[in-house]
């Protein structure tokens, strides 16, 4: 397989079907497979003790693998979040952006499975891990 | 084990540690480890499709396992979130609040387990489930 | 929707799919979308301290959602799990059969979501939870 | 952090607290937070159409991690699951063993938390992915 849409194309898609969020998600990778998208923390992403929040991380990683089966297929704005699971497993640093490590371990017909670490940038242990399942719509 | 907050303490303490989303999560019931909490869906919960987000569901059974063991155990904004699991069954119901039905399943020393049903108001399907678990800090 | 498959037709088709294991697991109830499976806790399911084993709760619950699914669907053997979460809150009861009782909290097209609590038979609190989700074969 | 028990006395230790599956995980390889474990794939792990069963691939995915954290904290029976997520993404293949490779994603004080991806030995893409979290008991 290769990639339907590259770094430009797919950072445009980002910005286009999230109108609402646009710029807050930065592609800075795509490979076949894989993807890196960083979100630049803001104080809305905060919650007390300056840590970010936990819809946060769990946003972030569930655009890294829509972006990631996305530049697979190429732009099919409906694929849909089906499960998920978190694990939380320390404090992100304050003032540090997030970076999701996205890998694709299943691209089927109808079901994509994709595993992701977030990051502090700049640190070497996750602060969390994530597994999103996406349901693809029909041709 | 009783109950350490009632409806109007658990209210009150949401809205103190939550300050910048006071008044987002109504609670509507608190008995002996379950509560309901509602968020009013208002803009800023919906994305494209005008159905409420994922991350939007997510904050909602992490603040509803969150104020259930408060509930029990009285005022710890330390506990924290250390895993969770969600499965996103059907669309959100256009206009409509959604509702966290949380049981807990378990309130231990050091873990406590948290089961939640989110409901659009007035639909009897749930939209999503949730399993999250929270680590309690020691006294 | 309605049952395909009641107690005793659910009873055997279990015991024929799974002949390795059958009388393993014993269908008390079967109804819409719910279904209570027993399983007689026999040496084999034990681990060190005479607690049944965490792979013997994950089968247990794998079959409650299997059954409860085929039970709506009626006898398609090729339903594969494609996800599961499992969270284990206190140790099972030794000498006392596992009781799953499941509730279906989704039943499209292409993918059954089951609910499982897992009690010690004759305890109030679960010993364990599980949410499995199956894919369905196309027609 | 340093191993506290190296390759010889990890098997040696897995052997003595599962007597009854002795022989059926081989530790392959062990470092500092991660090792690879292979179960022999035996008659008695096939279901219908002689694929590894569910139960096997939760068996053998909850060893590893087990193993990688007393390979780093020592000899410490009591460690205890407390949650797990697991997506199946293939089938195995007939005739192959069984490889979990897996990585300490955390090893607090109080949880650790393991990934680990199963492969049919030989092939490239995983047929599973689990991630567990166990308790440690207090010294």
């Amino acid at each position: 397989m290769t990639l339907e849409l590259d770094k430009l194309a797919l950072q445009a898609f980002l910005d286009e079907v999230f109108p609402q969020v646009a710029g807050e998600f930065v592609v800075e990778t795509v490979q076949e497979m894989y993807s890196e998208i960083r979100l630049p923390v803001a104080e809305k992403h905060l919650r007390p003790g300056r840590t970010v929040s936990g819809p946060t991380m769990f946003m972030l990683a569930d655009v890294a693998v829509y972006a990631t089966v996305l530049a697979m297929i190429g732009k099919k704005a409906l694929a849909v979040t089906t499960s998920c699971s978190l694990d939380f497993m320390r404090k992100p640093a304050a003032g540090k952006d997030l970076l999701a490590k996205c890998t694709l371990l299943k691209l089927g017909r109808v079901l994509a499975v994709g595993d992701v670490l977030l990051f502090s940038v700049g640190e070497q242990m996750p602060v969390a891990r994530a597994t999103l399942t996406y349901s693809i719509p029909p041709k």
